[in-house]
């Protein structure tokens, strides 16, 4: 691989001053380390908060937590080989801590994120839009079929398997009527997981454009009334009110948006108890919803519209121009190094 | 059995004028129904509030829902023959509507209850302070074994399987951290429950009194921090908010004591999101619990100071002398016709 004979490889380091296409040295894989040629990133809306600066990152830093690629390299005792195809955690964990025994790696005490840390650090090569990316041992890696085209797998790493992470909390989905709040990336997902298993899945979103592409992915305008189920993925708390008033006897609201800071809703413990009501939150996911993520998206490569939801990827020295608001038509840009 | 062939039982029917004995005439049970012989009955904290008019009720009414007999006569299909010892759930349910056939027959569409029907209807002896009670056949009836006392058996129908239900709720106790707010009958009954599935039970409680009997249960007075599990039965607002701040990463709050309108808490989205926490509400109970309670009852007869929990009955003519808040000692009054 002639990036590799060159032991150089491009990298677009963010920082307030802007985004910067630097060289950086290729780093061999340590033990249980993967070197990967990034295929394809796609930009999560977190990275568009981080460099409008309404999200707190390390600065500079390589962004990107949503690819696909190959193994170009691959350390001592690492579990993939060179040539496999994969896609990739957030989280790189310790595995030993106590919430990882606990089964809470997502909030290992010494969790690294992949496309989250600092370039000046030990773990330079952390994010997505670069030509390659190290990956820890502690990252989870999942192979990824041919069948499933670049754009249908990259997201698999946040926004599809953070899904998987929601409908697992949710329960059975199977004749359940659910409301979707959001539909932007995780709402356009949830809602044709939930349509894949049996559920009647209503959307709320105020752009109607977006509530056009969750309908194909099997969604309906939502009408009002009871729901079985909830899911927020908007993280507005006038959604969440309004969901929460809606969650029918024994139902359940699962909060997925509310991830930054702001006011408090009022919760009325009488009607948790007498509506036997359950409300729970999911932040990220764990390797088991990774692998369900790819799972779902090899079912469904065929069957859903999801290379639509993706605009065509421009090249990583363009990536200025689409690390901004996307237009609603679609819900993720992507780049291809 | 001398009150069958008079034909005639007694009983003490609530009205808001005061409680007056009265005898009544003994139905015959029709298809699926049972005359029931009550041996001993305690006296739940809600009939002190029902007596005190902090809590609607048809009036006038034969109160009581906690309670333990034989059988004295069954109707045509029945499921329980004459001279079985039983206890009995608080909700007949048609089993046949959306909620019952979802699994929420305590919130069956047509829900009648034990201890709360109008001695004018068609169900007069629908209470547990009675010599007899008539029960329909949606309400479900549970064997108990001779060696569990009837002191320990009465509450099951009521407290006990409430706790069951909340401990479902709650999930897998064994190496948890568990906060239980409140120990009237409801939490120290949880303690019980909780330790004997290998939690660490803490006990939060303003009466130290309240606090010894919970000690012999098994838990210990709180001393702050975090929990895996908080479990409310003090449908206190301040206490509600305190436990859900001390629930940690992944945990759960399970409310079952907010059952009259009180202030809304404040509910943060962000912490319930990145805490992965789960708020969940429990209302009564269905018929696996109280089979649960029963089953939990005669594991801890010998084990737990169940006896000490109920004070010595009083005959039913003297119900007026325990309808009313009692010493801190005990948990339950107790009434044996």
């Amino acid at each position: 691989m002639d990036t590799l004979t060159r032991r150089m490889t491009r990298a677009a380091v963010w920082s307030a001053d802007g985004i910067r296409i630097r060289d950086v040295e290729l780093p061999t894989p340590g033990p249980g380390e993967l070197l990967v040629r990034v295929d394809l990133a796609t930009v999560c809306g977190s990275d568009l908060h981080t460099v409008s600066g309404r999200r707190p990152a390390p600065s500079p830093s390589i962004l990107g937590h949503e690819a696909v690629g190959h193994v170009a390299a691959a350390g001592p005792g690492a579990e993939r080989e060179i040539g496999e195809r994969i896609v990739w955690s957030v989280t790189a964990t310790c595995g030993r801590c106590g919430r990882c025994r606990r089964g809470f790696t997502a909030k290992c005490e010494q969790v690294r994120k992949v496309g989250h840390e600092a370039f000046t650090g030990d773990w330079p090569l952390s994010g997505g839009y670069a030509d390659h990316i190290l990956l820890p041992a502690g990252v989870t890696t999942v192979t990824v079929p041919e069948t499933v085209p670049d754009a249908v797998a990259a997201p698999a790493g946040c926004a599809t398997a953070t899904v998987m992470a929601v409908l697992e909390a949710a329960g059975a989905m199977a004749g359940r009527r659910v409301l979707i709040c959001g539909a932007g990336m995780l709402g356009v997902t949830a809602a044709g997981a939930c349509a894949e298993q049996g559920a009647e899945v209503l959307i709320s979103d105020p752009h109607p454009q977006r509530q056009h592409i969750a309908a194909r992915f099997g969604a309906t305008p939502d009408p009002g009334g009871r729901v079985d189920i909830a899911l927020d993925f908007s993280g507005s708390p006038d959604a969440v009110t309004g969901a929460l008033a809606r969650v029918d006897l024994g139902g359940r609201l699962v909060l997925a948006g509310s991830v930054t800071p702001g006011p408090a809703i009022a919760l009325d413990p009488e009607a948790v108890v007498r509506g036997w009501l359950t409300i729970t939150g999911v932040h990220n996911y764990e390797p088991r919803h990774l692998i369900r993520a790819v799972e779902f998206l090899t079912r469904t490569t065929r069957t859903l519209p999801w290379p639509d939801l993706v605009a065509e990827p421009v090249e990583l020295a363009a990536i200025g121009t689409v690390l901004q608001p996307l237009p609603r038509a679609v819900l993720r840009a992507s780049i291809a190094p």
